[in-house]
């Protein structure tokens, strides 16, 4: 069984989407076990408004009161000075305890990175955790990119350790020999870019065992050319919200190219399936969870605006890590670099320290 | 008449695209009268390619052999010192000059904007002058962004001459009566952001005369809340490329999607109209020619990747601005905002010094 914390109290719908991802999630995995935090009561009426029972899967879940909510304004210092009888800061003390193997969360991603990281402290030293969701790519392929958020400056050293990370991920989680890492950049020559970008260029082709393909472009996000993509906080939350903005856009204007036209009226009920199929491939990130990477535990961020599915996805997403233990390894692999290559992989900063910039954080 | 000069050797087509993008161009408005630059040879073996004749169009039109070609590669400093004989070179000459009233190239970005400055120098005393570009928006709209690649770092003084150029270009090209105008972030909150978009913020909240709305996230570029979004270079290029490369995967996905399932191949056929008619809406970027805003000259850069149409679509972009006078309107309204408002906008730097960061540039 893997047992997964769940903070009900998140995202843009709230238990609507929280209470009936848990379910989905349930039903799909009998190996599944949750215990779903929030306010006893509305958490048990969402329940009864399900179209159908749970049966058998409800023996695998269980609700435990939580008195308070961490609003999706609140700022991360403020979460950290908060009573700690909310349903984030509960769930994660699920995690911290070692009862649950992960925790879930759809709400407010500043304060979530800001708790996650005093309940659980971070591996092999990093001083800064960043977040991560994969992005669909021709062909059928996925890129993750990190940082979301969680850093809006970074320096050359957290941008080569967001690389390490990321490629651990992809080679643990998605099983790939030799994850192609990139930077995200103006240009692809050494000499474009800010300083931070080309002082961790040059750090990253120094380094053995890393197959470091260089700068991409913003275009090599989604052309497959490379499976990790590395950026600070700033850029990499822009681009990513721009990204489903687009798609949103793109989505629209799909429907009512077929809608406007004499004989698009025939298609579009012909294209509806089509479409449809569509819809979710080009949101990319409302079905992907995405990681707190960084974390001596495992903790998924669901969308804010994810429904019970894109919900459920983050759930799963969880369990993949559980399954692979990927803490574990991201402690091994990167304190044995930072063991025998000390120049690129400084030890400033203690995981567990109180954020030095909280404020940075941003849902 | 509005007599445009063209550097003909640029972009990934050549003269391809640009001899042919001319051609339609001049089919297309009747009181165009252009100058080609470049190579004879290659010039006119393109005019013999042409599937007709120009005929009475051919007055209209003029070649200049221009014997040096600057590659697309070259960095900022290296055009600067170069001999002035080349394609680029020439056509902005004679922009300088007065005799053609704007230029246009689709070739290397950071050597027409190191070459544009030398030749043109700047209005209002601008030190650094920005790429503009417009996305289209939901509803049929559309939204400039600035800078996409000119500035890699922008201080909160230049975004706020970013901010300044683009509202003046919104109300005077698109003749909207105040535009709103706003800041790229990471959230809304006066709190997000780097230093620099938190300091612009400030700024741009105190000035008289414009509509300034505040933050916009990455989606707001597309969502129709703005129509003008600004931002430094660096998160610009990578958003603007991004968009394009996501735009490129959708209309492949939304082909495949029709192509894939039995009954979609039936659909396929009746859909391919529309979707034809979706590609050019899709690829933003293409089909907009980009204006280098702060120039005391018109110049339009027209995408590497853009065909004939594309070339076509810079060239009206260029008379669009000359029939407005563009830089007149740019210099006489922020040297009004710097005489009474000399805080907001500083004379640091002159417009027509050697550029101090050239390789800033971007293609």
């Amino acid at each position: 069984m893997v047992r997964i914390a769940i903070d009900a109290m998140g995202g843009d719908l709230g238990p609507r989407a929280t209470v009936r991802g848990t379910v989905e999630a349930l039903a799909a995995n009998a190996e599944l076990q949750v215990r779903l935090y929030g306010p006893r009561e509305a958490l048990e009426s969402e329940f009864s408004r399900l179209p159908k029972r749970l049966g058998a899967d409800a023996e695998r879940l269980d609700i435990v009161h939580a008195s308070s909510v961490i609003a999706q304004d609140m700022k991360p210092s403020s979460a950290l000075r908060a009573r700690r009888d909310s349903s984030l800061s509960m769930m994660l003390d699920e995690v911290a305890s070692g009862q649950a193997a992960a925790g879930v969360s759809a709400g407010n991603t500043g304060a979530l990175m800001a708790l996650s990281r005093r309940a659980l402290g971070t591996v092999a030293g990093i001083p800064r955790p960043a977040i991560s969701t994969a992005v669909p790519t021709q062909q059928g392929g996925r890129c993750y990119m990190l940082d979301m958020g969680a850093n809006i400056d970074a320096s050359a050293q957290r941008l080569v350790e967001f690389a390490l990370m990321g490629e651990v991920m992809a080679r643990r989680v998605d099983g790939l020999a030799r994850p192609r890492i990139a930077l995200l950049n103006v240009g692809v020559e050494a000499t474009k870019g800010t300083a931070s970008v080309r002082h961790a260029d040059a750090l990253l082709k120094e380094m053995a065992n890393i197959n470091y393909v260089g700068f991409v472009e913003g275009d090599g996000l989604f052309s497959g050319t490379a499976d990790v993509v590395v950026c600070d906080g700033f850029v990499g939350n822009i681009v990513l919200k721009a990204s489903e903005g687009l798609a949103r856009m793109l989505i629209e204007r799909v429907q009512a190219t077929f809608a406007a036209h004499w004989g698009s009226r025939v298609v579009s009920l012909l294209a509806r399936p089509a479409l449809l199929r569509l819809r979710r491939q080009l949101d990319p990130v409302r079905y992907n969870g995405a990681s707190l990477l960084g974390l001596s535990g495992i903790v998924v961020k669901s969308h804010g605006r994810a429904d019970a599915l894109g919900f459920a996805c983050a759930i799963a997403r969880a369990v993949q890590e559980v399954r692979i233990d990927l803490p574990r390894h991201l402690e091994h692999e990167l304190g044995q670099r930072a063991a025998t290559a000390p120049v690129a992989l400084d030890r400033r900063g203690s995981g567990v320290s109180p954020c030095a910039k909280t404020d940075d954080f941003n849902s």
